[in-house]
């Protein structure tokens, strides 16, 4: 069994939360928030508490707070040789400042309150500074997920700006393919089985191999077509966009 | 019984061919190409020929041929008011120069020949030129699929560069994404599920409102933090696109 404190209450936290609670092999024996309001709905079920002085004493202490919170947050925990870790993929290890053990947990994945995860499918980038925390925090993966990785916080760095493009850059422009469906009185629907089919498709080709269309044929007649369909903005985007596929 | 012929053999009509063969209210009676050698294997089972001038008589006549040659190949077919129908995205109807009925059967997807393809999930985008035509492209589409679309030349067109922003240049982030884990000894496929979330989440949730990010919440110290990773080509994609979701 392994005893468990998660600190915060965002997304992360409320997911892991409910994957912990339905855990066999974890005991989830405190949330800490800095609102108590928050939790409070959650105080028949568990101890919570806002006071980082008055946590229990556990095996692995997960802090799931903003960014700029982890380092106020952990130098607070005084609980000696605690193992106190975070959720975050922008963060160094080295930003935890407890005086004990240090590690992340980071969950790469796109969480939204209101939607259930499913964590078997979650990749689990997990980083300590010795190897029997590792084996710990492998355990605790094991318990809700199957995808464990180890990822030292240079390459979770890469990872997440890596993560940037393809989800928040690729979403912006699925937004940039509604903004031209709306304008056109095109139901943007159409546009959802070529989605898919484009992101489920680099699980077998190479994203360089399974290029396609205009860019990549060098095909400058339907390149100006599209061009002129296009605000300025877009054709700034597509234009980069269509040269750096062309740089290879 | 509709009756097909098919004049064309690259990836589409390699699909459409399958599809057909196994449909019951269709018959496809013949299939053109310009050589007939990539078309030989298919002698056994369906009439096939390289000479227009030879083509049987049939309800619907589906040019699947490159976008330029569109036009040479139609203005060949002199059967007396022949329905001739293209399956490009990024032509007009009007360019089909056939005597005849003319329209389009455009499947918004992009199709590998080595892929098989679901077309109960395909949408199919239907223009002709008359209610009578239109009418018989729909029992045409709905004999292998189910998602059936009214959309006019002009707004293919939009669709067309809509869907390169959403599969070619969304791939294209794909392979930036590869290029950083690549670089970094990270295996890519902890990126899969994150690009599965962000493709799937478009259709709960318009992508506006599903957009997350330092771009978004104007963290503009992970952004700078992430510019310092990148090339100067990644760099300059890295910029725009923070800019433009920004702009919003």
């Amino acid at each position: 069994m392994i005893s468990v404190v998660i600190i915060g209450y965002g997304n992360v936290a409320h997911h892991l939360i409910n994957a912990f609670s339905e855990a066999k092999k974890v005991n989830l024996i405190q949330i800490y928030n800095r609102s108590i309001k928050k939790i409070e709905h959650l105080k028949e079920k568990k101890n919570i508490t806002n006071n980082l002085q008055d946590l229990k004493k556990a095996n692995i202490y997960i802090i799931s707070v903003s960014d700029d919170a982890i380092e106020e947050v952990s130098s607070k925990i005084d609980i000696e040789n605690a193992f106190v870790v975070h959720t975050s993929g922008a963060t160094s290890i080295q930003k935890l400042k407890n005086t004990g053990r240090k590690g992340v947990f980071y969950m790469l994945q796109s969480f939204s309150k209101n939607k259930k995860v499913d964590f078997n499918k979650i990749p689990f980038c997990l980083e300590t500074e010795n190897k029997a925390d590792l084996l710990l925090l492998e355990e605790l993966a094991s318990s809700i997920g199957k995808k464990i990785y180890h990822i030292s916080s240079e390459q979770r760095k890469q990872l997440h700006v890596a993560a940037v493009f393809v989800n928040n850059f690729t979403n912006h422009l699925y937004k940039i393919g509604n903004d031209i469906c709306k304008k056109n009185g095109i139901p943007f629907e159409i546009l959802y089985p070529l989605i898919k089919e484009t992101a489920s498709k680099v699980e077998n080709l190479s994203p360089i191999e399974a290029q396609t269309g205009p860019a990549k044929r060098n095909d400058g007649k339907t390149i100006k077509n599209h061009l002129d369909l296009l605000n300025t903005e877009q054709q700034t985007i597509y234009k980069l966009l269509t040269q750096s596929i062309q740089n290879g």
